[in-house]
């Protein structure tokens, strides 16, 4: 509950369901970057700066720092964003998934190690794999549902007793998963119809929606469907669309730029 | 294809199935090492020199280092594999599953930071999240199918047109990925028969079997539904079962009993 309660607080005050993925790589930020020691943080802090009033969330993609052997740029990442922004929520994108006992392991390295707010996990293996993050009581745990690559159609959309199959992990996952009220659903923006039929499961559950951006969901589909009746509930994600829009020593700028554009539409779903 | 043959290389020479996990919990492992500075690594390098000649694969569950911030030590431990042991297969488990671009990241994460030969793989995301790890075509890719936990039934034996969804699973990578040839699955041994459901896809695909010991899958079963017709085609993992038979000083040859308990059960499939 804390986390649905933390994340509202936040949307409300920037008047925003913007989620900036820090997808941070290497091979892709400014140039004049790529020498330094903490190239990551370097440019995260850039970023973070320059879009705080923007957002509701960032969410980190562990792979990014994990490849590089960064993880320390992604705990100072992290703290960064808790210092001096500390109303905004940290997802942290790892989508883990495995047998309880090692769910455990991943639970404490989502919020103990990165102290993160919230996370992502893969419902694969079912119930077993989710519970042990779900018992941190105060923290978000955002469950695979619809995902927005194209491949997602190999099983999510395969059929089962007459609904897809990600129809059937979002049934479990809000009528029986959620007791303590911190669960929500990953719901690609390329699927707007999707968001809407999962919306009708019921109001409380947030929707982290990735995919607008770069893998071309459409921002006010998104909104018009997966909003709920209160006209909160999302957690729209874009990362490489803001991340990358400049490689020049402004490049913050051009990422507030994309960001600011994103942000008006959402606006009209605010009182002033 | 250079995973299979390496792979059936090491098979042979220690006439053995069985795969060590590695899932090494700072709180199971025995209170007299627990406070060294790099115990992982130490409780690591005593079970691998006791069991090394009894075993075809080390599989670290990379939680157990994350959560403690002990990339280093799952380093060193690969590292010491690979120098002292160089035929024994290392397959990083870690049941990463995301879009391309971030699949990518996760294969350099396996590959190249820790170099291992093999790993664990989500398949919920479809074929986006898996071909960037064959796209590593020296290195072993195992897909989960059926695991081994309870709530494995939550989706994986869900019905679609008449079979569950980890034969669909199962069927998909191997007849439309794995053109490489380095392709494996995750075949929980709590599930023999499913074993046997599965073998009839094809001969060439390996299967990684986790649950005989502590989860309960029963050996001989798995032997008997699982093995291919020349007698191959399995990597039997058990963790706990081995890791923790003892907590003395003499932990590592309580854990060696118990591999060799196993081993002996596998050795009735080869010829001497």
């Amino acid at each position: 509950m804390l986390f649905y309660e933390n994340l509202n607080k936040v949307v409300e005050k920037n008047k925003t369901y913007l989620c900036l993925g820090l997808d941070t790589d290497i091979g892709k930020i400014p140039p004049f970057l790529r020498g330094e020691k903490q190239a990551l943080f370097t440019f995260n802090k850039e970023i973070i700066d320059a879009t705080q009033d923007l957002v509701c969330a960032y969410k980190p993609q562990i792979a990014y720092y994990s490849s590089q052997g960064a993880e320390d740029q992604l705990e100072m990442t992290i703290n960064y964003i808790k210092e001096k922004y500390k109303d905004i929520q940290v997802i942290l994108d790892s989508k883990r998934g495995d047998i309880d006992a090692t769910a455990t392991q991943y639970a404490k390295e989502s919020f103990v190690r990165y102290q993160a707010d919230a996370v992502t996990v893969n419902p694969y293996m079912g119930s077993d794999a989710i519970r042990p993050f779900l018992q941190f009581r105060e923290k978000g745990v955002f469950v695979l549902c619809k995902t927005s690559n194209k491949s997602s159609q190999d099983f999510q959309n395969r059929i089962i007793d007459g609904k897809p199959l990600y129809y059937w992990v979002a049934e479990k996952a809000v009528n029986e998963w959620n007791e303590y009220h911190n669960l929500g659903l990953v719901m690609g923006a390329t699927g707007p119809q999707e968001l809407g039929e999962i919306r009708a499961l019921g109001d409380e559950v947030p929707f982290l929606v990735p995919g607008v951006g770069t893998q071309g969901g459409d921002l006010d589909q998104v909104l018009s469907q997966g909003l709920n009746s209160k006209n909160r509930g999302l957690v729209i994600n874009s990362s490489r669309a803001i991340l990358y829009a400049g490689q020049g020593p402004d490049f913050h700028l051009k990422s507030r730029l994309v960001a600011e554009s994103m942000v008006q539409v959402m606006r009209k779903y605010f009182s002033n």
